[in-house]
């Protein structure tokens, strides 16, 4: 009797952890295909994407064209009827690249033109430009050794490669865009006139890749630009051969005074937990110099259409879920940093935010700012999402904009996509809209559905 | 001492099981890093393909460029000094595409012109052209349904898209294909005197997909053409309001005798056991309207770097190591099958074979057909492949090339990449060079090079 009762209890046990184990249920599998079905069949994010790239194009913060993508993207989650759907106010830097950049190499009278653009956020040359010698540095280190007396009255070059051997590209990315963030203050401490910094790039062609650039405090401001990846490496050949060469850029780039701007929002209201917000965002604005096709186009109609695809669908959340489409993540992050107050300021609670900000390409992972314990809930889920491409969810973070919840302890959950691709075009003109993959992006809309389908259904 | 002796041979038998199921070391792991790093570092596979695309171009069998491909390979890897390089003759089918085809729908008077292009192993129309009404069809069930009645005198239009609802696009490729590959001989039974196809494609575009198609003995031989997808709908909203309206198209390919060509071969013999052989290939013939990049020039340059990469890292395996490089996989598979029947001859053992030739896409599975004990073996090896993008080693099969050796009991191995792209420039002028990107192609050489480590060192 005593052994039954044992094996009773064993059998109880083993039941209930395998129930609490299993934390979702047959017809979540159903919902998520049929999620599938609906977006690949009749989704709306590429054609939403085609209009956001091709009849806008790059939107900048402050630039008439991001107020368009604005009020496109309001329009188009307003006719969808869903609760609510606002425009929060932001202020944002407004930066102008002015006319189209020019760069040479001057050697031994010679004139070699090379493809160059402004980092965002820099200084312009003035009119005629800047011109002088060049030194050419790998990091900050070497520049600290080569000190003011090498260094003053001249261009500093700066030009160390994305490094191939990290396997995720935007570990690469983060291990070389120093350069550009910070490269201006740290050469103008030594006495440079201006900053040239090879793309940050993975792999050799002749585009420039714009990105923010800053300055500090007390530190006297340089012109920065970009070189592409294939004049960077002959600007570095040919200063083995003359180390006296001068290169000269033009850029008539200027800071204006700040402008008004909005991040766009649009909410279905959870019908159990309706104070449980679950995020979905990308960013709106783009670089101007192309359409911001993947960067970050992709996650904003990506997450408009998890919205279109419960209304479509006929889903009712228990919790709320809100589709932030976020101003000014390039140069400022005004817009997560405006969301983020507000949402203190009206003691909303969000569970979760999902941001879409690598790229419109096919689906590899989640990764998430949870504990283990809750992670490994979630990892209960990869079985769901596993056939349309997410090989696991992962600890890790978010994306920049909705990094200021953090404080709140919200969950902070990144769309990681298959990223060998991103960091050739990212921020360059070849971010357009034909590098987009109709089922990748639709595939991404898919599996971001998915899992907010289930972080609606059983919490985090 | 029972007690004690029992659970040393519980620990035995538990370190035993650990060690047999754990068919690898710590160094294969670092062996395969060494892979990757070589390949992304110093790899030639881009800039071959870079050549292969762009200054060979589209290479159909019997071609000039076929010619000039089997020639340049062959020099490729004569030159890296192989235990042997060879080639091994072929017959292959001569067929030609001859002037830029033409086509366009008369309705009401008003001509629109769209994108065709021939059939491989189509015959022409003549100089004139061909023209006539218009019946169309989703598949060959309504063509028999339709009967001679309805057909007889007419242009077949099969306008049944591949299904967006497999997540596999070679899933839905395999089910829409019967059209465009028999679509001929259906329609010549019922007497329809031409076919139209809809290009085997993923996605709406103005660019036709070619790819073969065959006629049957016995039954009339009538020219085949695909028309792109974009002009496919148009077509079949045009019948909607029109149902008289009459298409036209002109090609003037032809069959030519058949030409002599060869699969292109070089091998590293085993140092433990150099008769059990295991092959990597791709296809070396590639469609005339695009340059072939991805089918099959990646796999081609992919399967020639597994041998670059043992040779540049000193590597010696334990098994032989062939590269075959098949001609004629397009329309004919007579590479394939003479390969298989001189190994027959020689009584060689083809302990595996590994076909690469679905893209030279982001890495995502290998597929394998061997039985369950031999691929919960290979399984054990995920771990070591999963951070270059293996998710999975599956049960499935291999590619065309290697089918033919199936009789003689070899594994038969497929290299999957990410499906989502294949099939918008599948067989079509869009498949080019610029469409591969530089790092997937590497990682898809190095996560084979390190497969073929692994089979080497341990056997199936």
């Amino acid at each position: 009797m005593l052994v039954r009762m044992k094996r009773f209890k064993l059998a109880f046990i083993c039941a209930f952890l395998f129930t609490s184990m299993q934390s979702f249920a047959q017809s979540d599998s159903l919902i998520i295909r049929q999620m599938f079905n609906q977006i690949v069949s009749n989704g709306l994010c590429y054609s939403r994407l085609d209009y956001l790239s091709n009849q806008i194009g790059g939107r900048l913060s402050g630039s008439p064209e991001a107020a368009r993508a604005v009020q496109y993207t309001f329009d188009q989650l307003k006719s969808e009827g869903f609760d609510s759907v606002w425009l929060q106010e932001v202020m944002v830097p407004h930066w102008v690249r002015g006319e189209k950049e020019k760069g040479y190499i001057v050697s031994n009278g010679k004139k070699h033109e090379v493809a160059i653009c402004a980092l965002g956020n820099s200084i312009g040359t003035g009119k005629s430009g800047i011109k002088g010698k060049v030194i050419e540095v790998k990091n900050f280190d070497e520049l600290k050794k080569l000190g003011k007396e090498k260094v003053e009255g001249k261009i500093v070059f700066y030009n160390r490669p994305m490094n191939p051997l990290f396997i995720r590209t935007f570990e690469a990315y983060s291990d070389a865009v120093d350069q550009r963030a910070a490269g201006a203050i740290e050469a103008a401490k030594y006495g440079a006139i201006a900053v040239v910094v090879r793309s940050m790039a993975s792999n050799v062609d002749p585009y420039p890749h714009t990105g923010a650039m800053r300055y500090q405090d007390g530190v006297r401001q340089i012109p920065a630009c970009a070189i592409s990846t294939l004049h960077a490496e002959l600007l570095s050949k040919q200063l083995v051969q003359n180390n006296d060469l001068e290169f000269f850029f033009k850029q008539t780039c200027e800071m204006l005074p700040e402008a008004l701007s909005y991040n766009v929002i649009a909410q279905i209201n959870g019908t159990e937990r309706p104070d449980e917000i679950i995020v979905v965002g990308g960013h709106l604005d783009a670089w101007d110099n192309g359409d911001g096709a993947h960067d970050d186009g992709s996650g904003v109609v990506q997450s408009m259409e998890v919205l279109h695809t419960f209304k479509t669908l006929g889903l009712k959340p228990k919790r709320t879920i809100r589709c932030v489409l976020f101003m000014n993540e390039e140069n400022g992050l005004r817009g997560g940093v405006t969301y983020a107050k507000v949402a203190k300021e009206k003691s909303e609670k969000h569970l979760a935010a999902i941001e879409t900000d690598a790229g419109g390409f096919t689906p590899r992972s989640f990764s998430a700012s949870a504990n283990p314990e809750v992670l490994g809930r979630m990892k209960q889920w990869e079985p769901l999402l596993k056939q349309y491409g997410i090989e696991e969810i992962t600890a890790g973070g978010g994306g920049a904009d909705i990094g200021p919840l953090k404080p709140q302890g919200t969950v902070l959950i990144g769309y990681g996509p298959d990223s060998q691709r991103y960091f050739d075009l990212h921020h360059s003109g070849e971010d357009t809209f034909d590098k987009v993959s109709k089922r990748e992006l639709e595939f991404g809309a898919a599996t971001i559905s998915g899992l907010i389908w289930l972080i609606s259904e059983y919490g985090l």
